[in-house]
């Protein structure tokens, strides 16, 4: 079975287990809303080509931390969304969680998918419960206090701000998570793969920040120019447009030169590659190819 | 150690735990005004009790349990204050979270407890690593889909709604994770430990509607006649004050009459009926004294 195959059964199966009739049927809607149909599901994928390259001995862990980490982003869109951050109206080409369904419901989506995705972990671990608790304080550490995704965002509400450490937190945090995760479900030590997650969670952030400023709304599903717009910190305010194409690269060239010795590390590296020409806005992946 | 003291304790160290300076000073701070000092604390209260009652062979584990229960409380209190739902300035006879640190750290000081009330029974569990999966998934059965606290919210966002279903989940749930999360803390089963948490919580909620409109705002902490103001279902509207005294009074019956056999159990009745007393506005206990 293929990657986004397996990400997208466990997502779906995460999601069933709360759609009984007990749950009002505007919340069971609103998180299906959330989480389907995906963005490029880089997270995933991540946490699932590290697993495979670790030796992948139970995948059904395997996908389910794949899933815990692609809920966890999709809680974070949801309340990054709202009124009171971005107040952003569309997301992944269609409107976003509150413009669809109110501002009530995109909060409670949020903190729904938050439990949900730890749950994913529980009901799957039961014929490794040695790798539960683990798991659990990996994708735990990407997303909650000090430094995982929710004090990345919160950053934003400081009237001082490092912007290293903010990114590291807002996106490098759950990337870490998820090589990390993705490490621990196949039953290895996940120390190794943090790096590959942080570097390649800076690229993504500047490769982000680029697409900000060098796509169009078509191509990126939401409105660009968001970040200037909102006077965001980013890399292209910091390096110009050139400075931060040659950062990402170099991020890129760092992420590579981390991968830990395991059995799939060649594997690995090309799939990497492969994905990682997909980052970048089309416009600049022509002038880099 | 009293049980106050174990409950403090235990939040404290959770909160503690990310109190690094990788977090962001203002959502550190906004996450311990969310938790201390506290309300009557009567979830992990009755979670001590009950663990107690079943011979609390695992103290640190109860502790966790009760620490975990509240910190979701906290966080739904943080939400349910939210603009978009109450718009509830006051709580706890103080400003609320939002009120006091705005919207934006209001949502994510909120979506940090509900992961730190998970991370929790993590650290927790070291000593026991077999109770770490049922511990989990009572906790959230109490708080996520299909019936937990958050779709017991999400009720009010629905057109037509069951309001027995309706107060079941918003309150009931996470009354009985309570009592079923202290049994698993000491080793029991916790299944017959649910229709206590459920007897209760509905109590709590009636006695809630009663004090909305028999109570001064100063002995609330927070505005009378919200459920009046805001239109919400609510046990005076249904039976009258009288008729929801009474009421009252048969589901504390029911709950004590629920109670499985256990070596604490009449110290465990004695507790309840101590307890159960403060439920009442003081003018309604005068009355039933």
């Amino acid at each position: 079975m293929d990657a986004t195959t397996r990400i997208e059964q466990a997502l779906n199966q995460a999601l069933a287990r709360g759609e009984t009739p007990a749950c009002p049927p505007l919340l069971a809607e609103a998180l299906r809303y959330s989480v389907f149909p995906g963005g490029a599901r880089i997270r995933p994928q991540l946490c699932i080509a590290v697993a495979q390259a670790c030796g992948d001995d139970a995948p059904e862990l395997a996908d389910a931390a794949a899933a815990s980490i692609e809920l966890m982003h999709c809680a974070s869109l949801v309340h990054d969304d709202l009124p009171c951050f971005d107040n952003a109206d569309m997301r992944r080409g269609k409107p976003s969680v509150h413009a669809a369904y109110g501002e009530r419901l995109a909060v409670l989506a949020g903190d729904a998918l938050i439990i949900m995705a730890m749950e994913t972990l529980v009901h799957s671990a039961t014929q490794r419960p040695e790798r539960l608790a683990p798991l659990l304080l990996t994708v735990g550490q990407g997303v909650s206090v000090p430094a995982g995704i929710i004090p990345g965002q919160a950053w934003e509400c400081e009237p001082n701000v490092d912007l290293a450490q903010y990114q590291r937190a807002k996106t490098g945090a759950l990337f870490a998570a998820a090589t990390m995760a993705g490490a621990v479900a196949a039953g290895h030590d996940p120390a190794g793969w943090r790096a590959l997650g942080e570097k390649l969670g800076e690229a993504f952030q500047v490769a982000d920040d680029l697409r900000d400023v060098a796509s169009s709304p078509e191509e990126l599903g939401k409105p660009v120019g968001q970040d200037e717009a909102l006077g965001r910190p980013n890399a292209v305010a910091t390096h110009g447009i050139k400075g931060a194409t040659k950062y990402l690269k170099q991020l890129l060239d760092e992420a590579m030169a981390s991968i830990p010795a395991c059995a799939g590390e060649a594997e690995l590296r090309v799939l990497l590659m492969k994905k990682a020409a997909k980052f970048l806005p089309k416009e600049l992946a022509q002038q880099a190819a």
